[in-house]
């Protein structure tokens, strides 16, 4: 049963005045699904109990067309999003921010369908929406929806990561298949009137992160999203002054995000991924990294792809044919509107 | 000089696609105004050094149009409405994060101004951006700018504010003209083919809600955005279960704000502040409170508007003529996408 009809079927600008719409707007949709002891919708800002000494935050905007896609969609996709920034800057996620931005005209069912799988994608997640806003922008001023959520976590003790600690003859590992996201969300818009069974790896990847605490030559960790894999290379590279080697065979692609590549002239290397991690590690804790995360379900495809070479500002490919290519630094962008 | 040449004059979508372009975008707009110690463009995280025992949050979206008008634009509006949700929190302002969503097609220059504007205003505030993330959506799906700024503050010791404090008896006070902003923005659209001497208040409020911070009978205070005084009335009277009693003529509004809202059809008390501040005090301590606030600069218009009544929810105006209505809740929008 949906108390929903209140709303009207479509979202309207007076949705987003501040006033009476605005309230019945809040009430049965945002905080009926997203209600917890911290978020109380008759205030404008939330208190975060007792913080730790170091509280890790990040932001990330939501744009993705379409709306919703197989493995997702836009809620889902925000939580686990900013989940995962979380992650791999080694904090566990505690609490999120949420502000949407609503194209009038936006149905309401789908509006509820979305807010109800980040209810539940938050709370299989333990992370708690604390306070939020909403704006109403006019028809054609927007695509339906836009999500834009900021996270807090606590940074684990004694773990400092960050891309100034690479160093050169550092192992490069990857969770997962890579470029699943990017090809799903592409199928699903049905442009180029192709199907497929590829479904978005949206996850949350801190079982992968928590997996590598204790390994004190772990550096680095990013979720390699918008530019995919090879991006993450471009910025170890940019940041450290140092090259990147990748050894294009254990790169792990699946057959069905290959097959749409190479009709489509895409590089997998380029796309998004949404539940993988690249972890960078020394080299001599590289191969029991690796088998600690072959032991979880997220992590049975991972992978050592590649080291962290003296080759100045350089991303080289080892191809499997046994050449080598540069990668280029992501410019035209391949597929906009992925996250 | 500048050096957003490198940028062009318009922003395409590959600025929002995580590569080169997004890099740059990043370095000669965002990192070179709102440069900080805190913030690291490399990292998609940033740490809040040492958090208080109680850290207040707050999150709002910015989708005013116009971009710029008189006394704001979109940047400037987004520090004041961010810092002026945790000043009335009873907290002080001290991080912000920035998401922006912008639209192909923007000319950089107005979005290097907007950006300056926003370091101007952020300096003098005290506060800083400390991480933040870039979209850019398809020419026709947005606006030219939205922006999304979730803010971070410490809780005052000792001060305990909340709309559930509110006592029958209490004090209304209001820190200046009420409307200002509402108008100012409708001028600047042109729609009306009006134009006229109003200014937008857009400004900080800290200095008014620290001025009360000494005041045991201090319950809530909230700024006056969309849906204006009235609306923060009926939140109140919904809240509590109680009623409010406005004094028409103690209410600060501008001659010019008058004038326009009269030509229009307007009601000032719907229309939107962004720099104002309604305090609900214990009537025993509402004149000195009002007499601090007329000390300060931003407060010489201050007034006492109204009390707290048993009237059950019901907002009700002792107007100038003598006789009283019923302020009705918001229900369609006087003035869309005015903050």
């Amino acid at each position: 049963m949906s108390d929903t009809h209140e709303l009207g079927t479509h979202i309207t600008l007076a949705h987003g005045n501040g006033g009476a719409n605005m309230r019945a707007l809040i009430d049965t949709l945002f905080a009926r699904y997203l209600r917890n002891p911290l978020l109380d919708t008759r205030a404008d800002a939330a208190c975060i109990p007792d913080p730790q000494a170091e509280l890790i935050v990040t932001c990330d905007g939501f744009t993705v067309q379409p709306l919703e896609f197989p493995g997702g969609d836009i809620g889902t996709l925000a939580i686990h999003g900013t989940i995962n920034d979380l992650a791999v800057a080694g904090a566990i996620p505690g609490y999120l921010t949420l502000t949407a931005i609503l194209e009038e005209g936006l149905e309401t069912a789908l509006l509820e369908r979305v807010i109800k799988n980040m209810s539940l994608t938050a709370r299989e997640n333990n992370v708690a929406v604390i306070t939020g806003d909403t704006k109403v922008v006019r028809r054609g001023e927007g695509s339906g929806i836009y999500l834009v959520t900021t996270g807090f976590g606590s940074r684990c003790p004694g773990q400092r990561l960050g891309i100034e600690q690479i160093q050169v003859g550092d192992s490069l590992l990857v969770s997962g298949p890579v470029g699943d996201h990017g090809i799903a969300v592409l199928l699903a818009r049905e442009q180029f009137g192709l199907s497929g069974d590829v479904s978005s790896d949206a996850a949350s990847v801190l079982a992968l992160t928590q997996a590598l605490s204790e390994y004190t030559g772990l550096r680095f960790m990013r979720d390699p999203t918008r530019g995919g894999l090879a991006t993450v290379c471009h910025d170890i590279s940019l940041a450290t002054g140092l090259g990147v080697r990748l050894n294009e065979g254990a790169i792990p692609v699946a057959a069905a995000v290959r097959s749409v590549c190479d009709m489509l002239g895409y590089d997998p290397l380029f796309l998004a991924c949404e539940g993988r991690v690249v972890a960078v590690i020394a080299a001599a804790q590289a191969e029991a990294a690796l088998r600690h995360w072959q032991e979880l379900p997220q992590g049975q495809q991972a992978a050592i792809i590649g080291t962290v070479t003296t080759d100045r500002h350089r991303v080289i490919l080892e191809t499997t044919l046994g050449g080598e290519r540069l990668l280029p630094a992501l410019e035209d962008d391949p597929l906009p509107r992925i996250c």
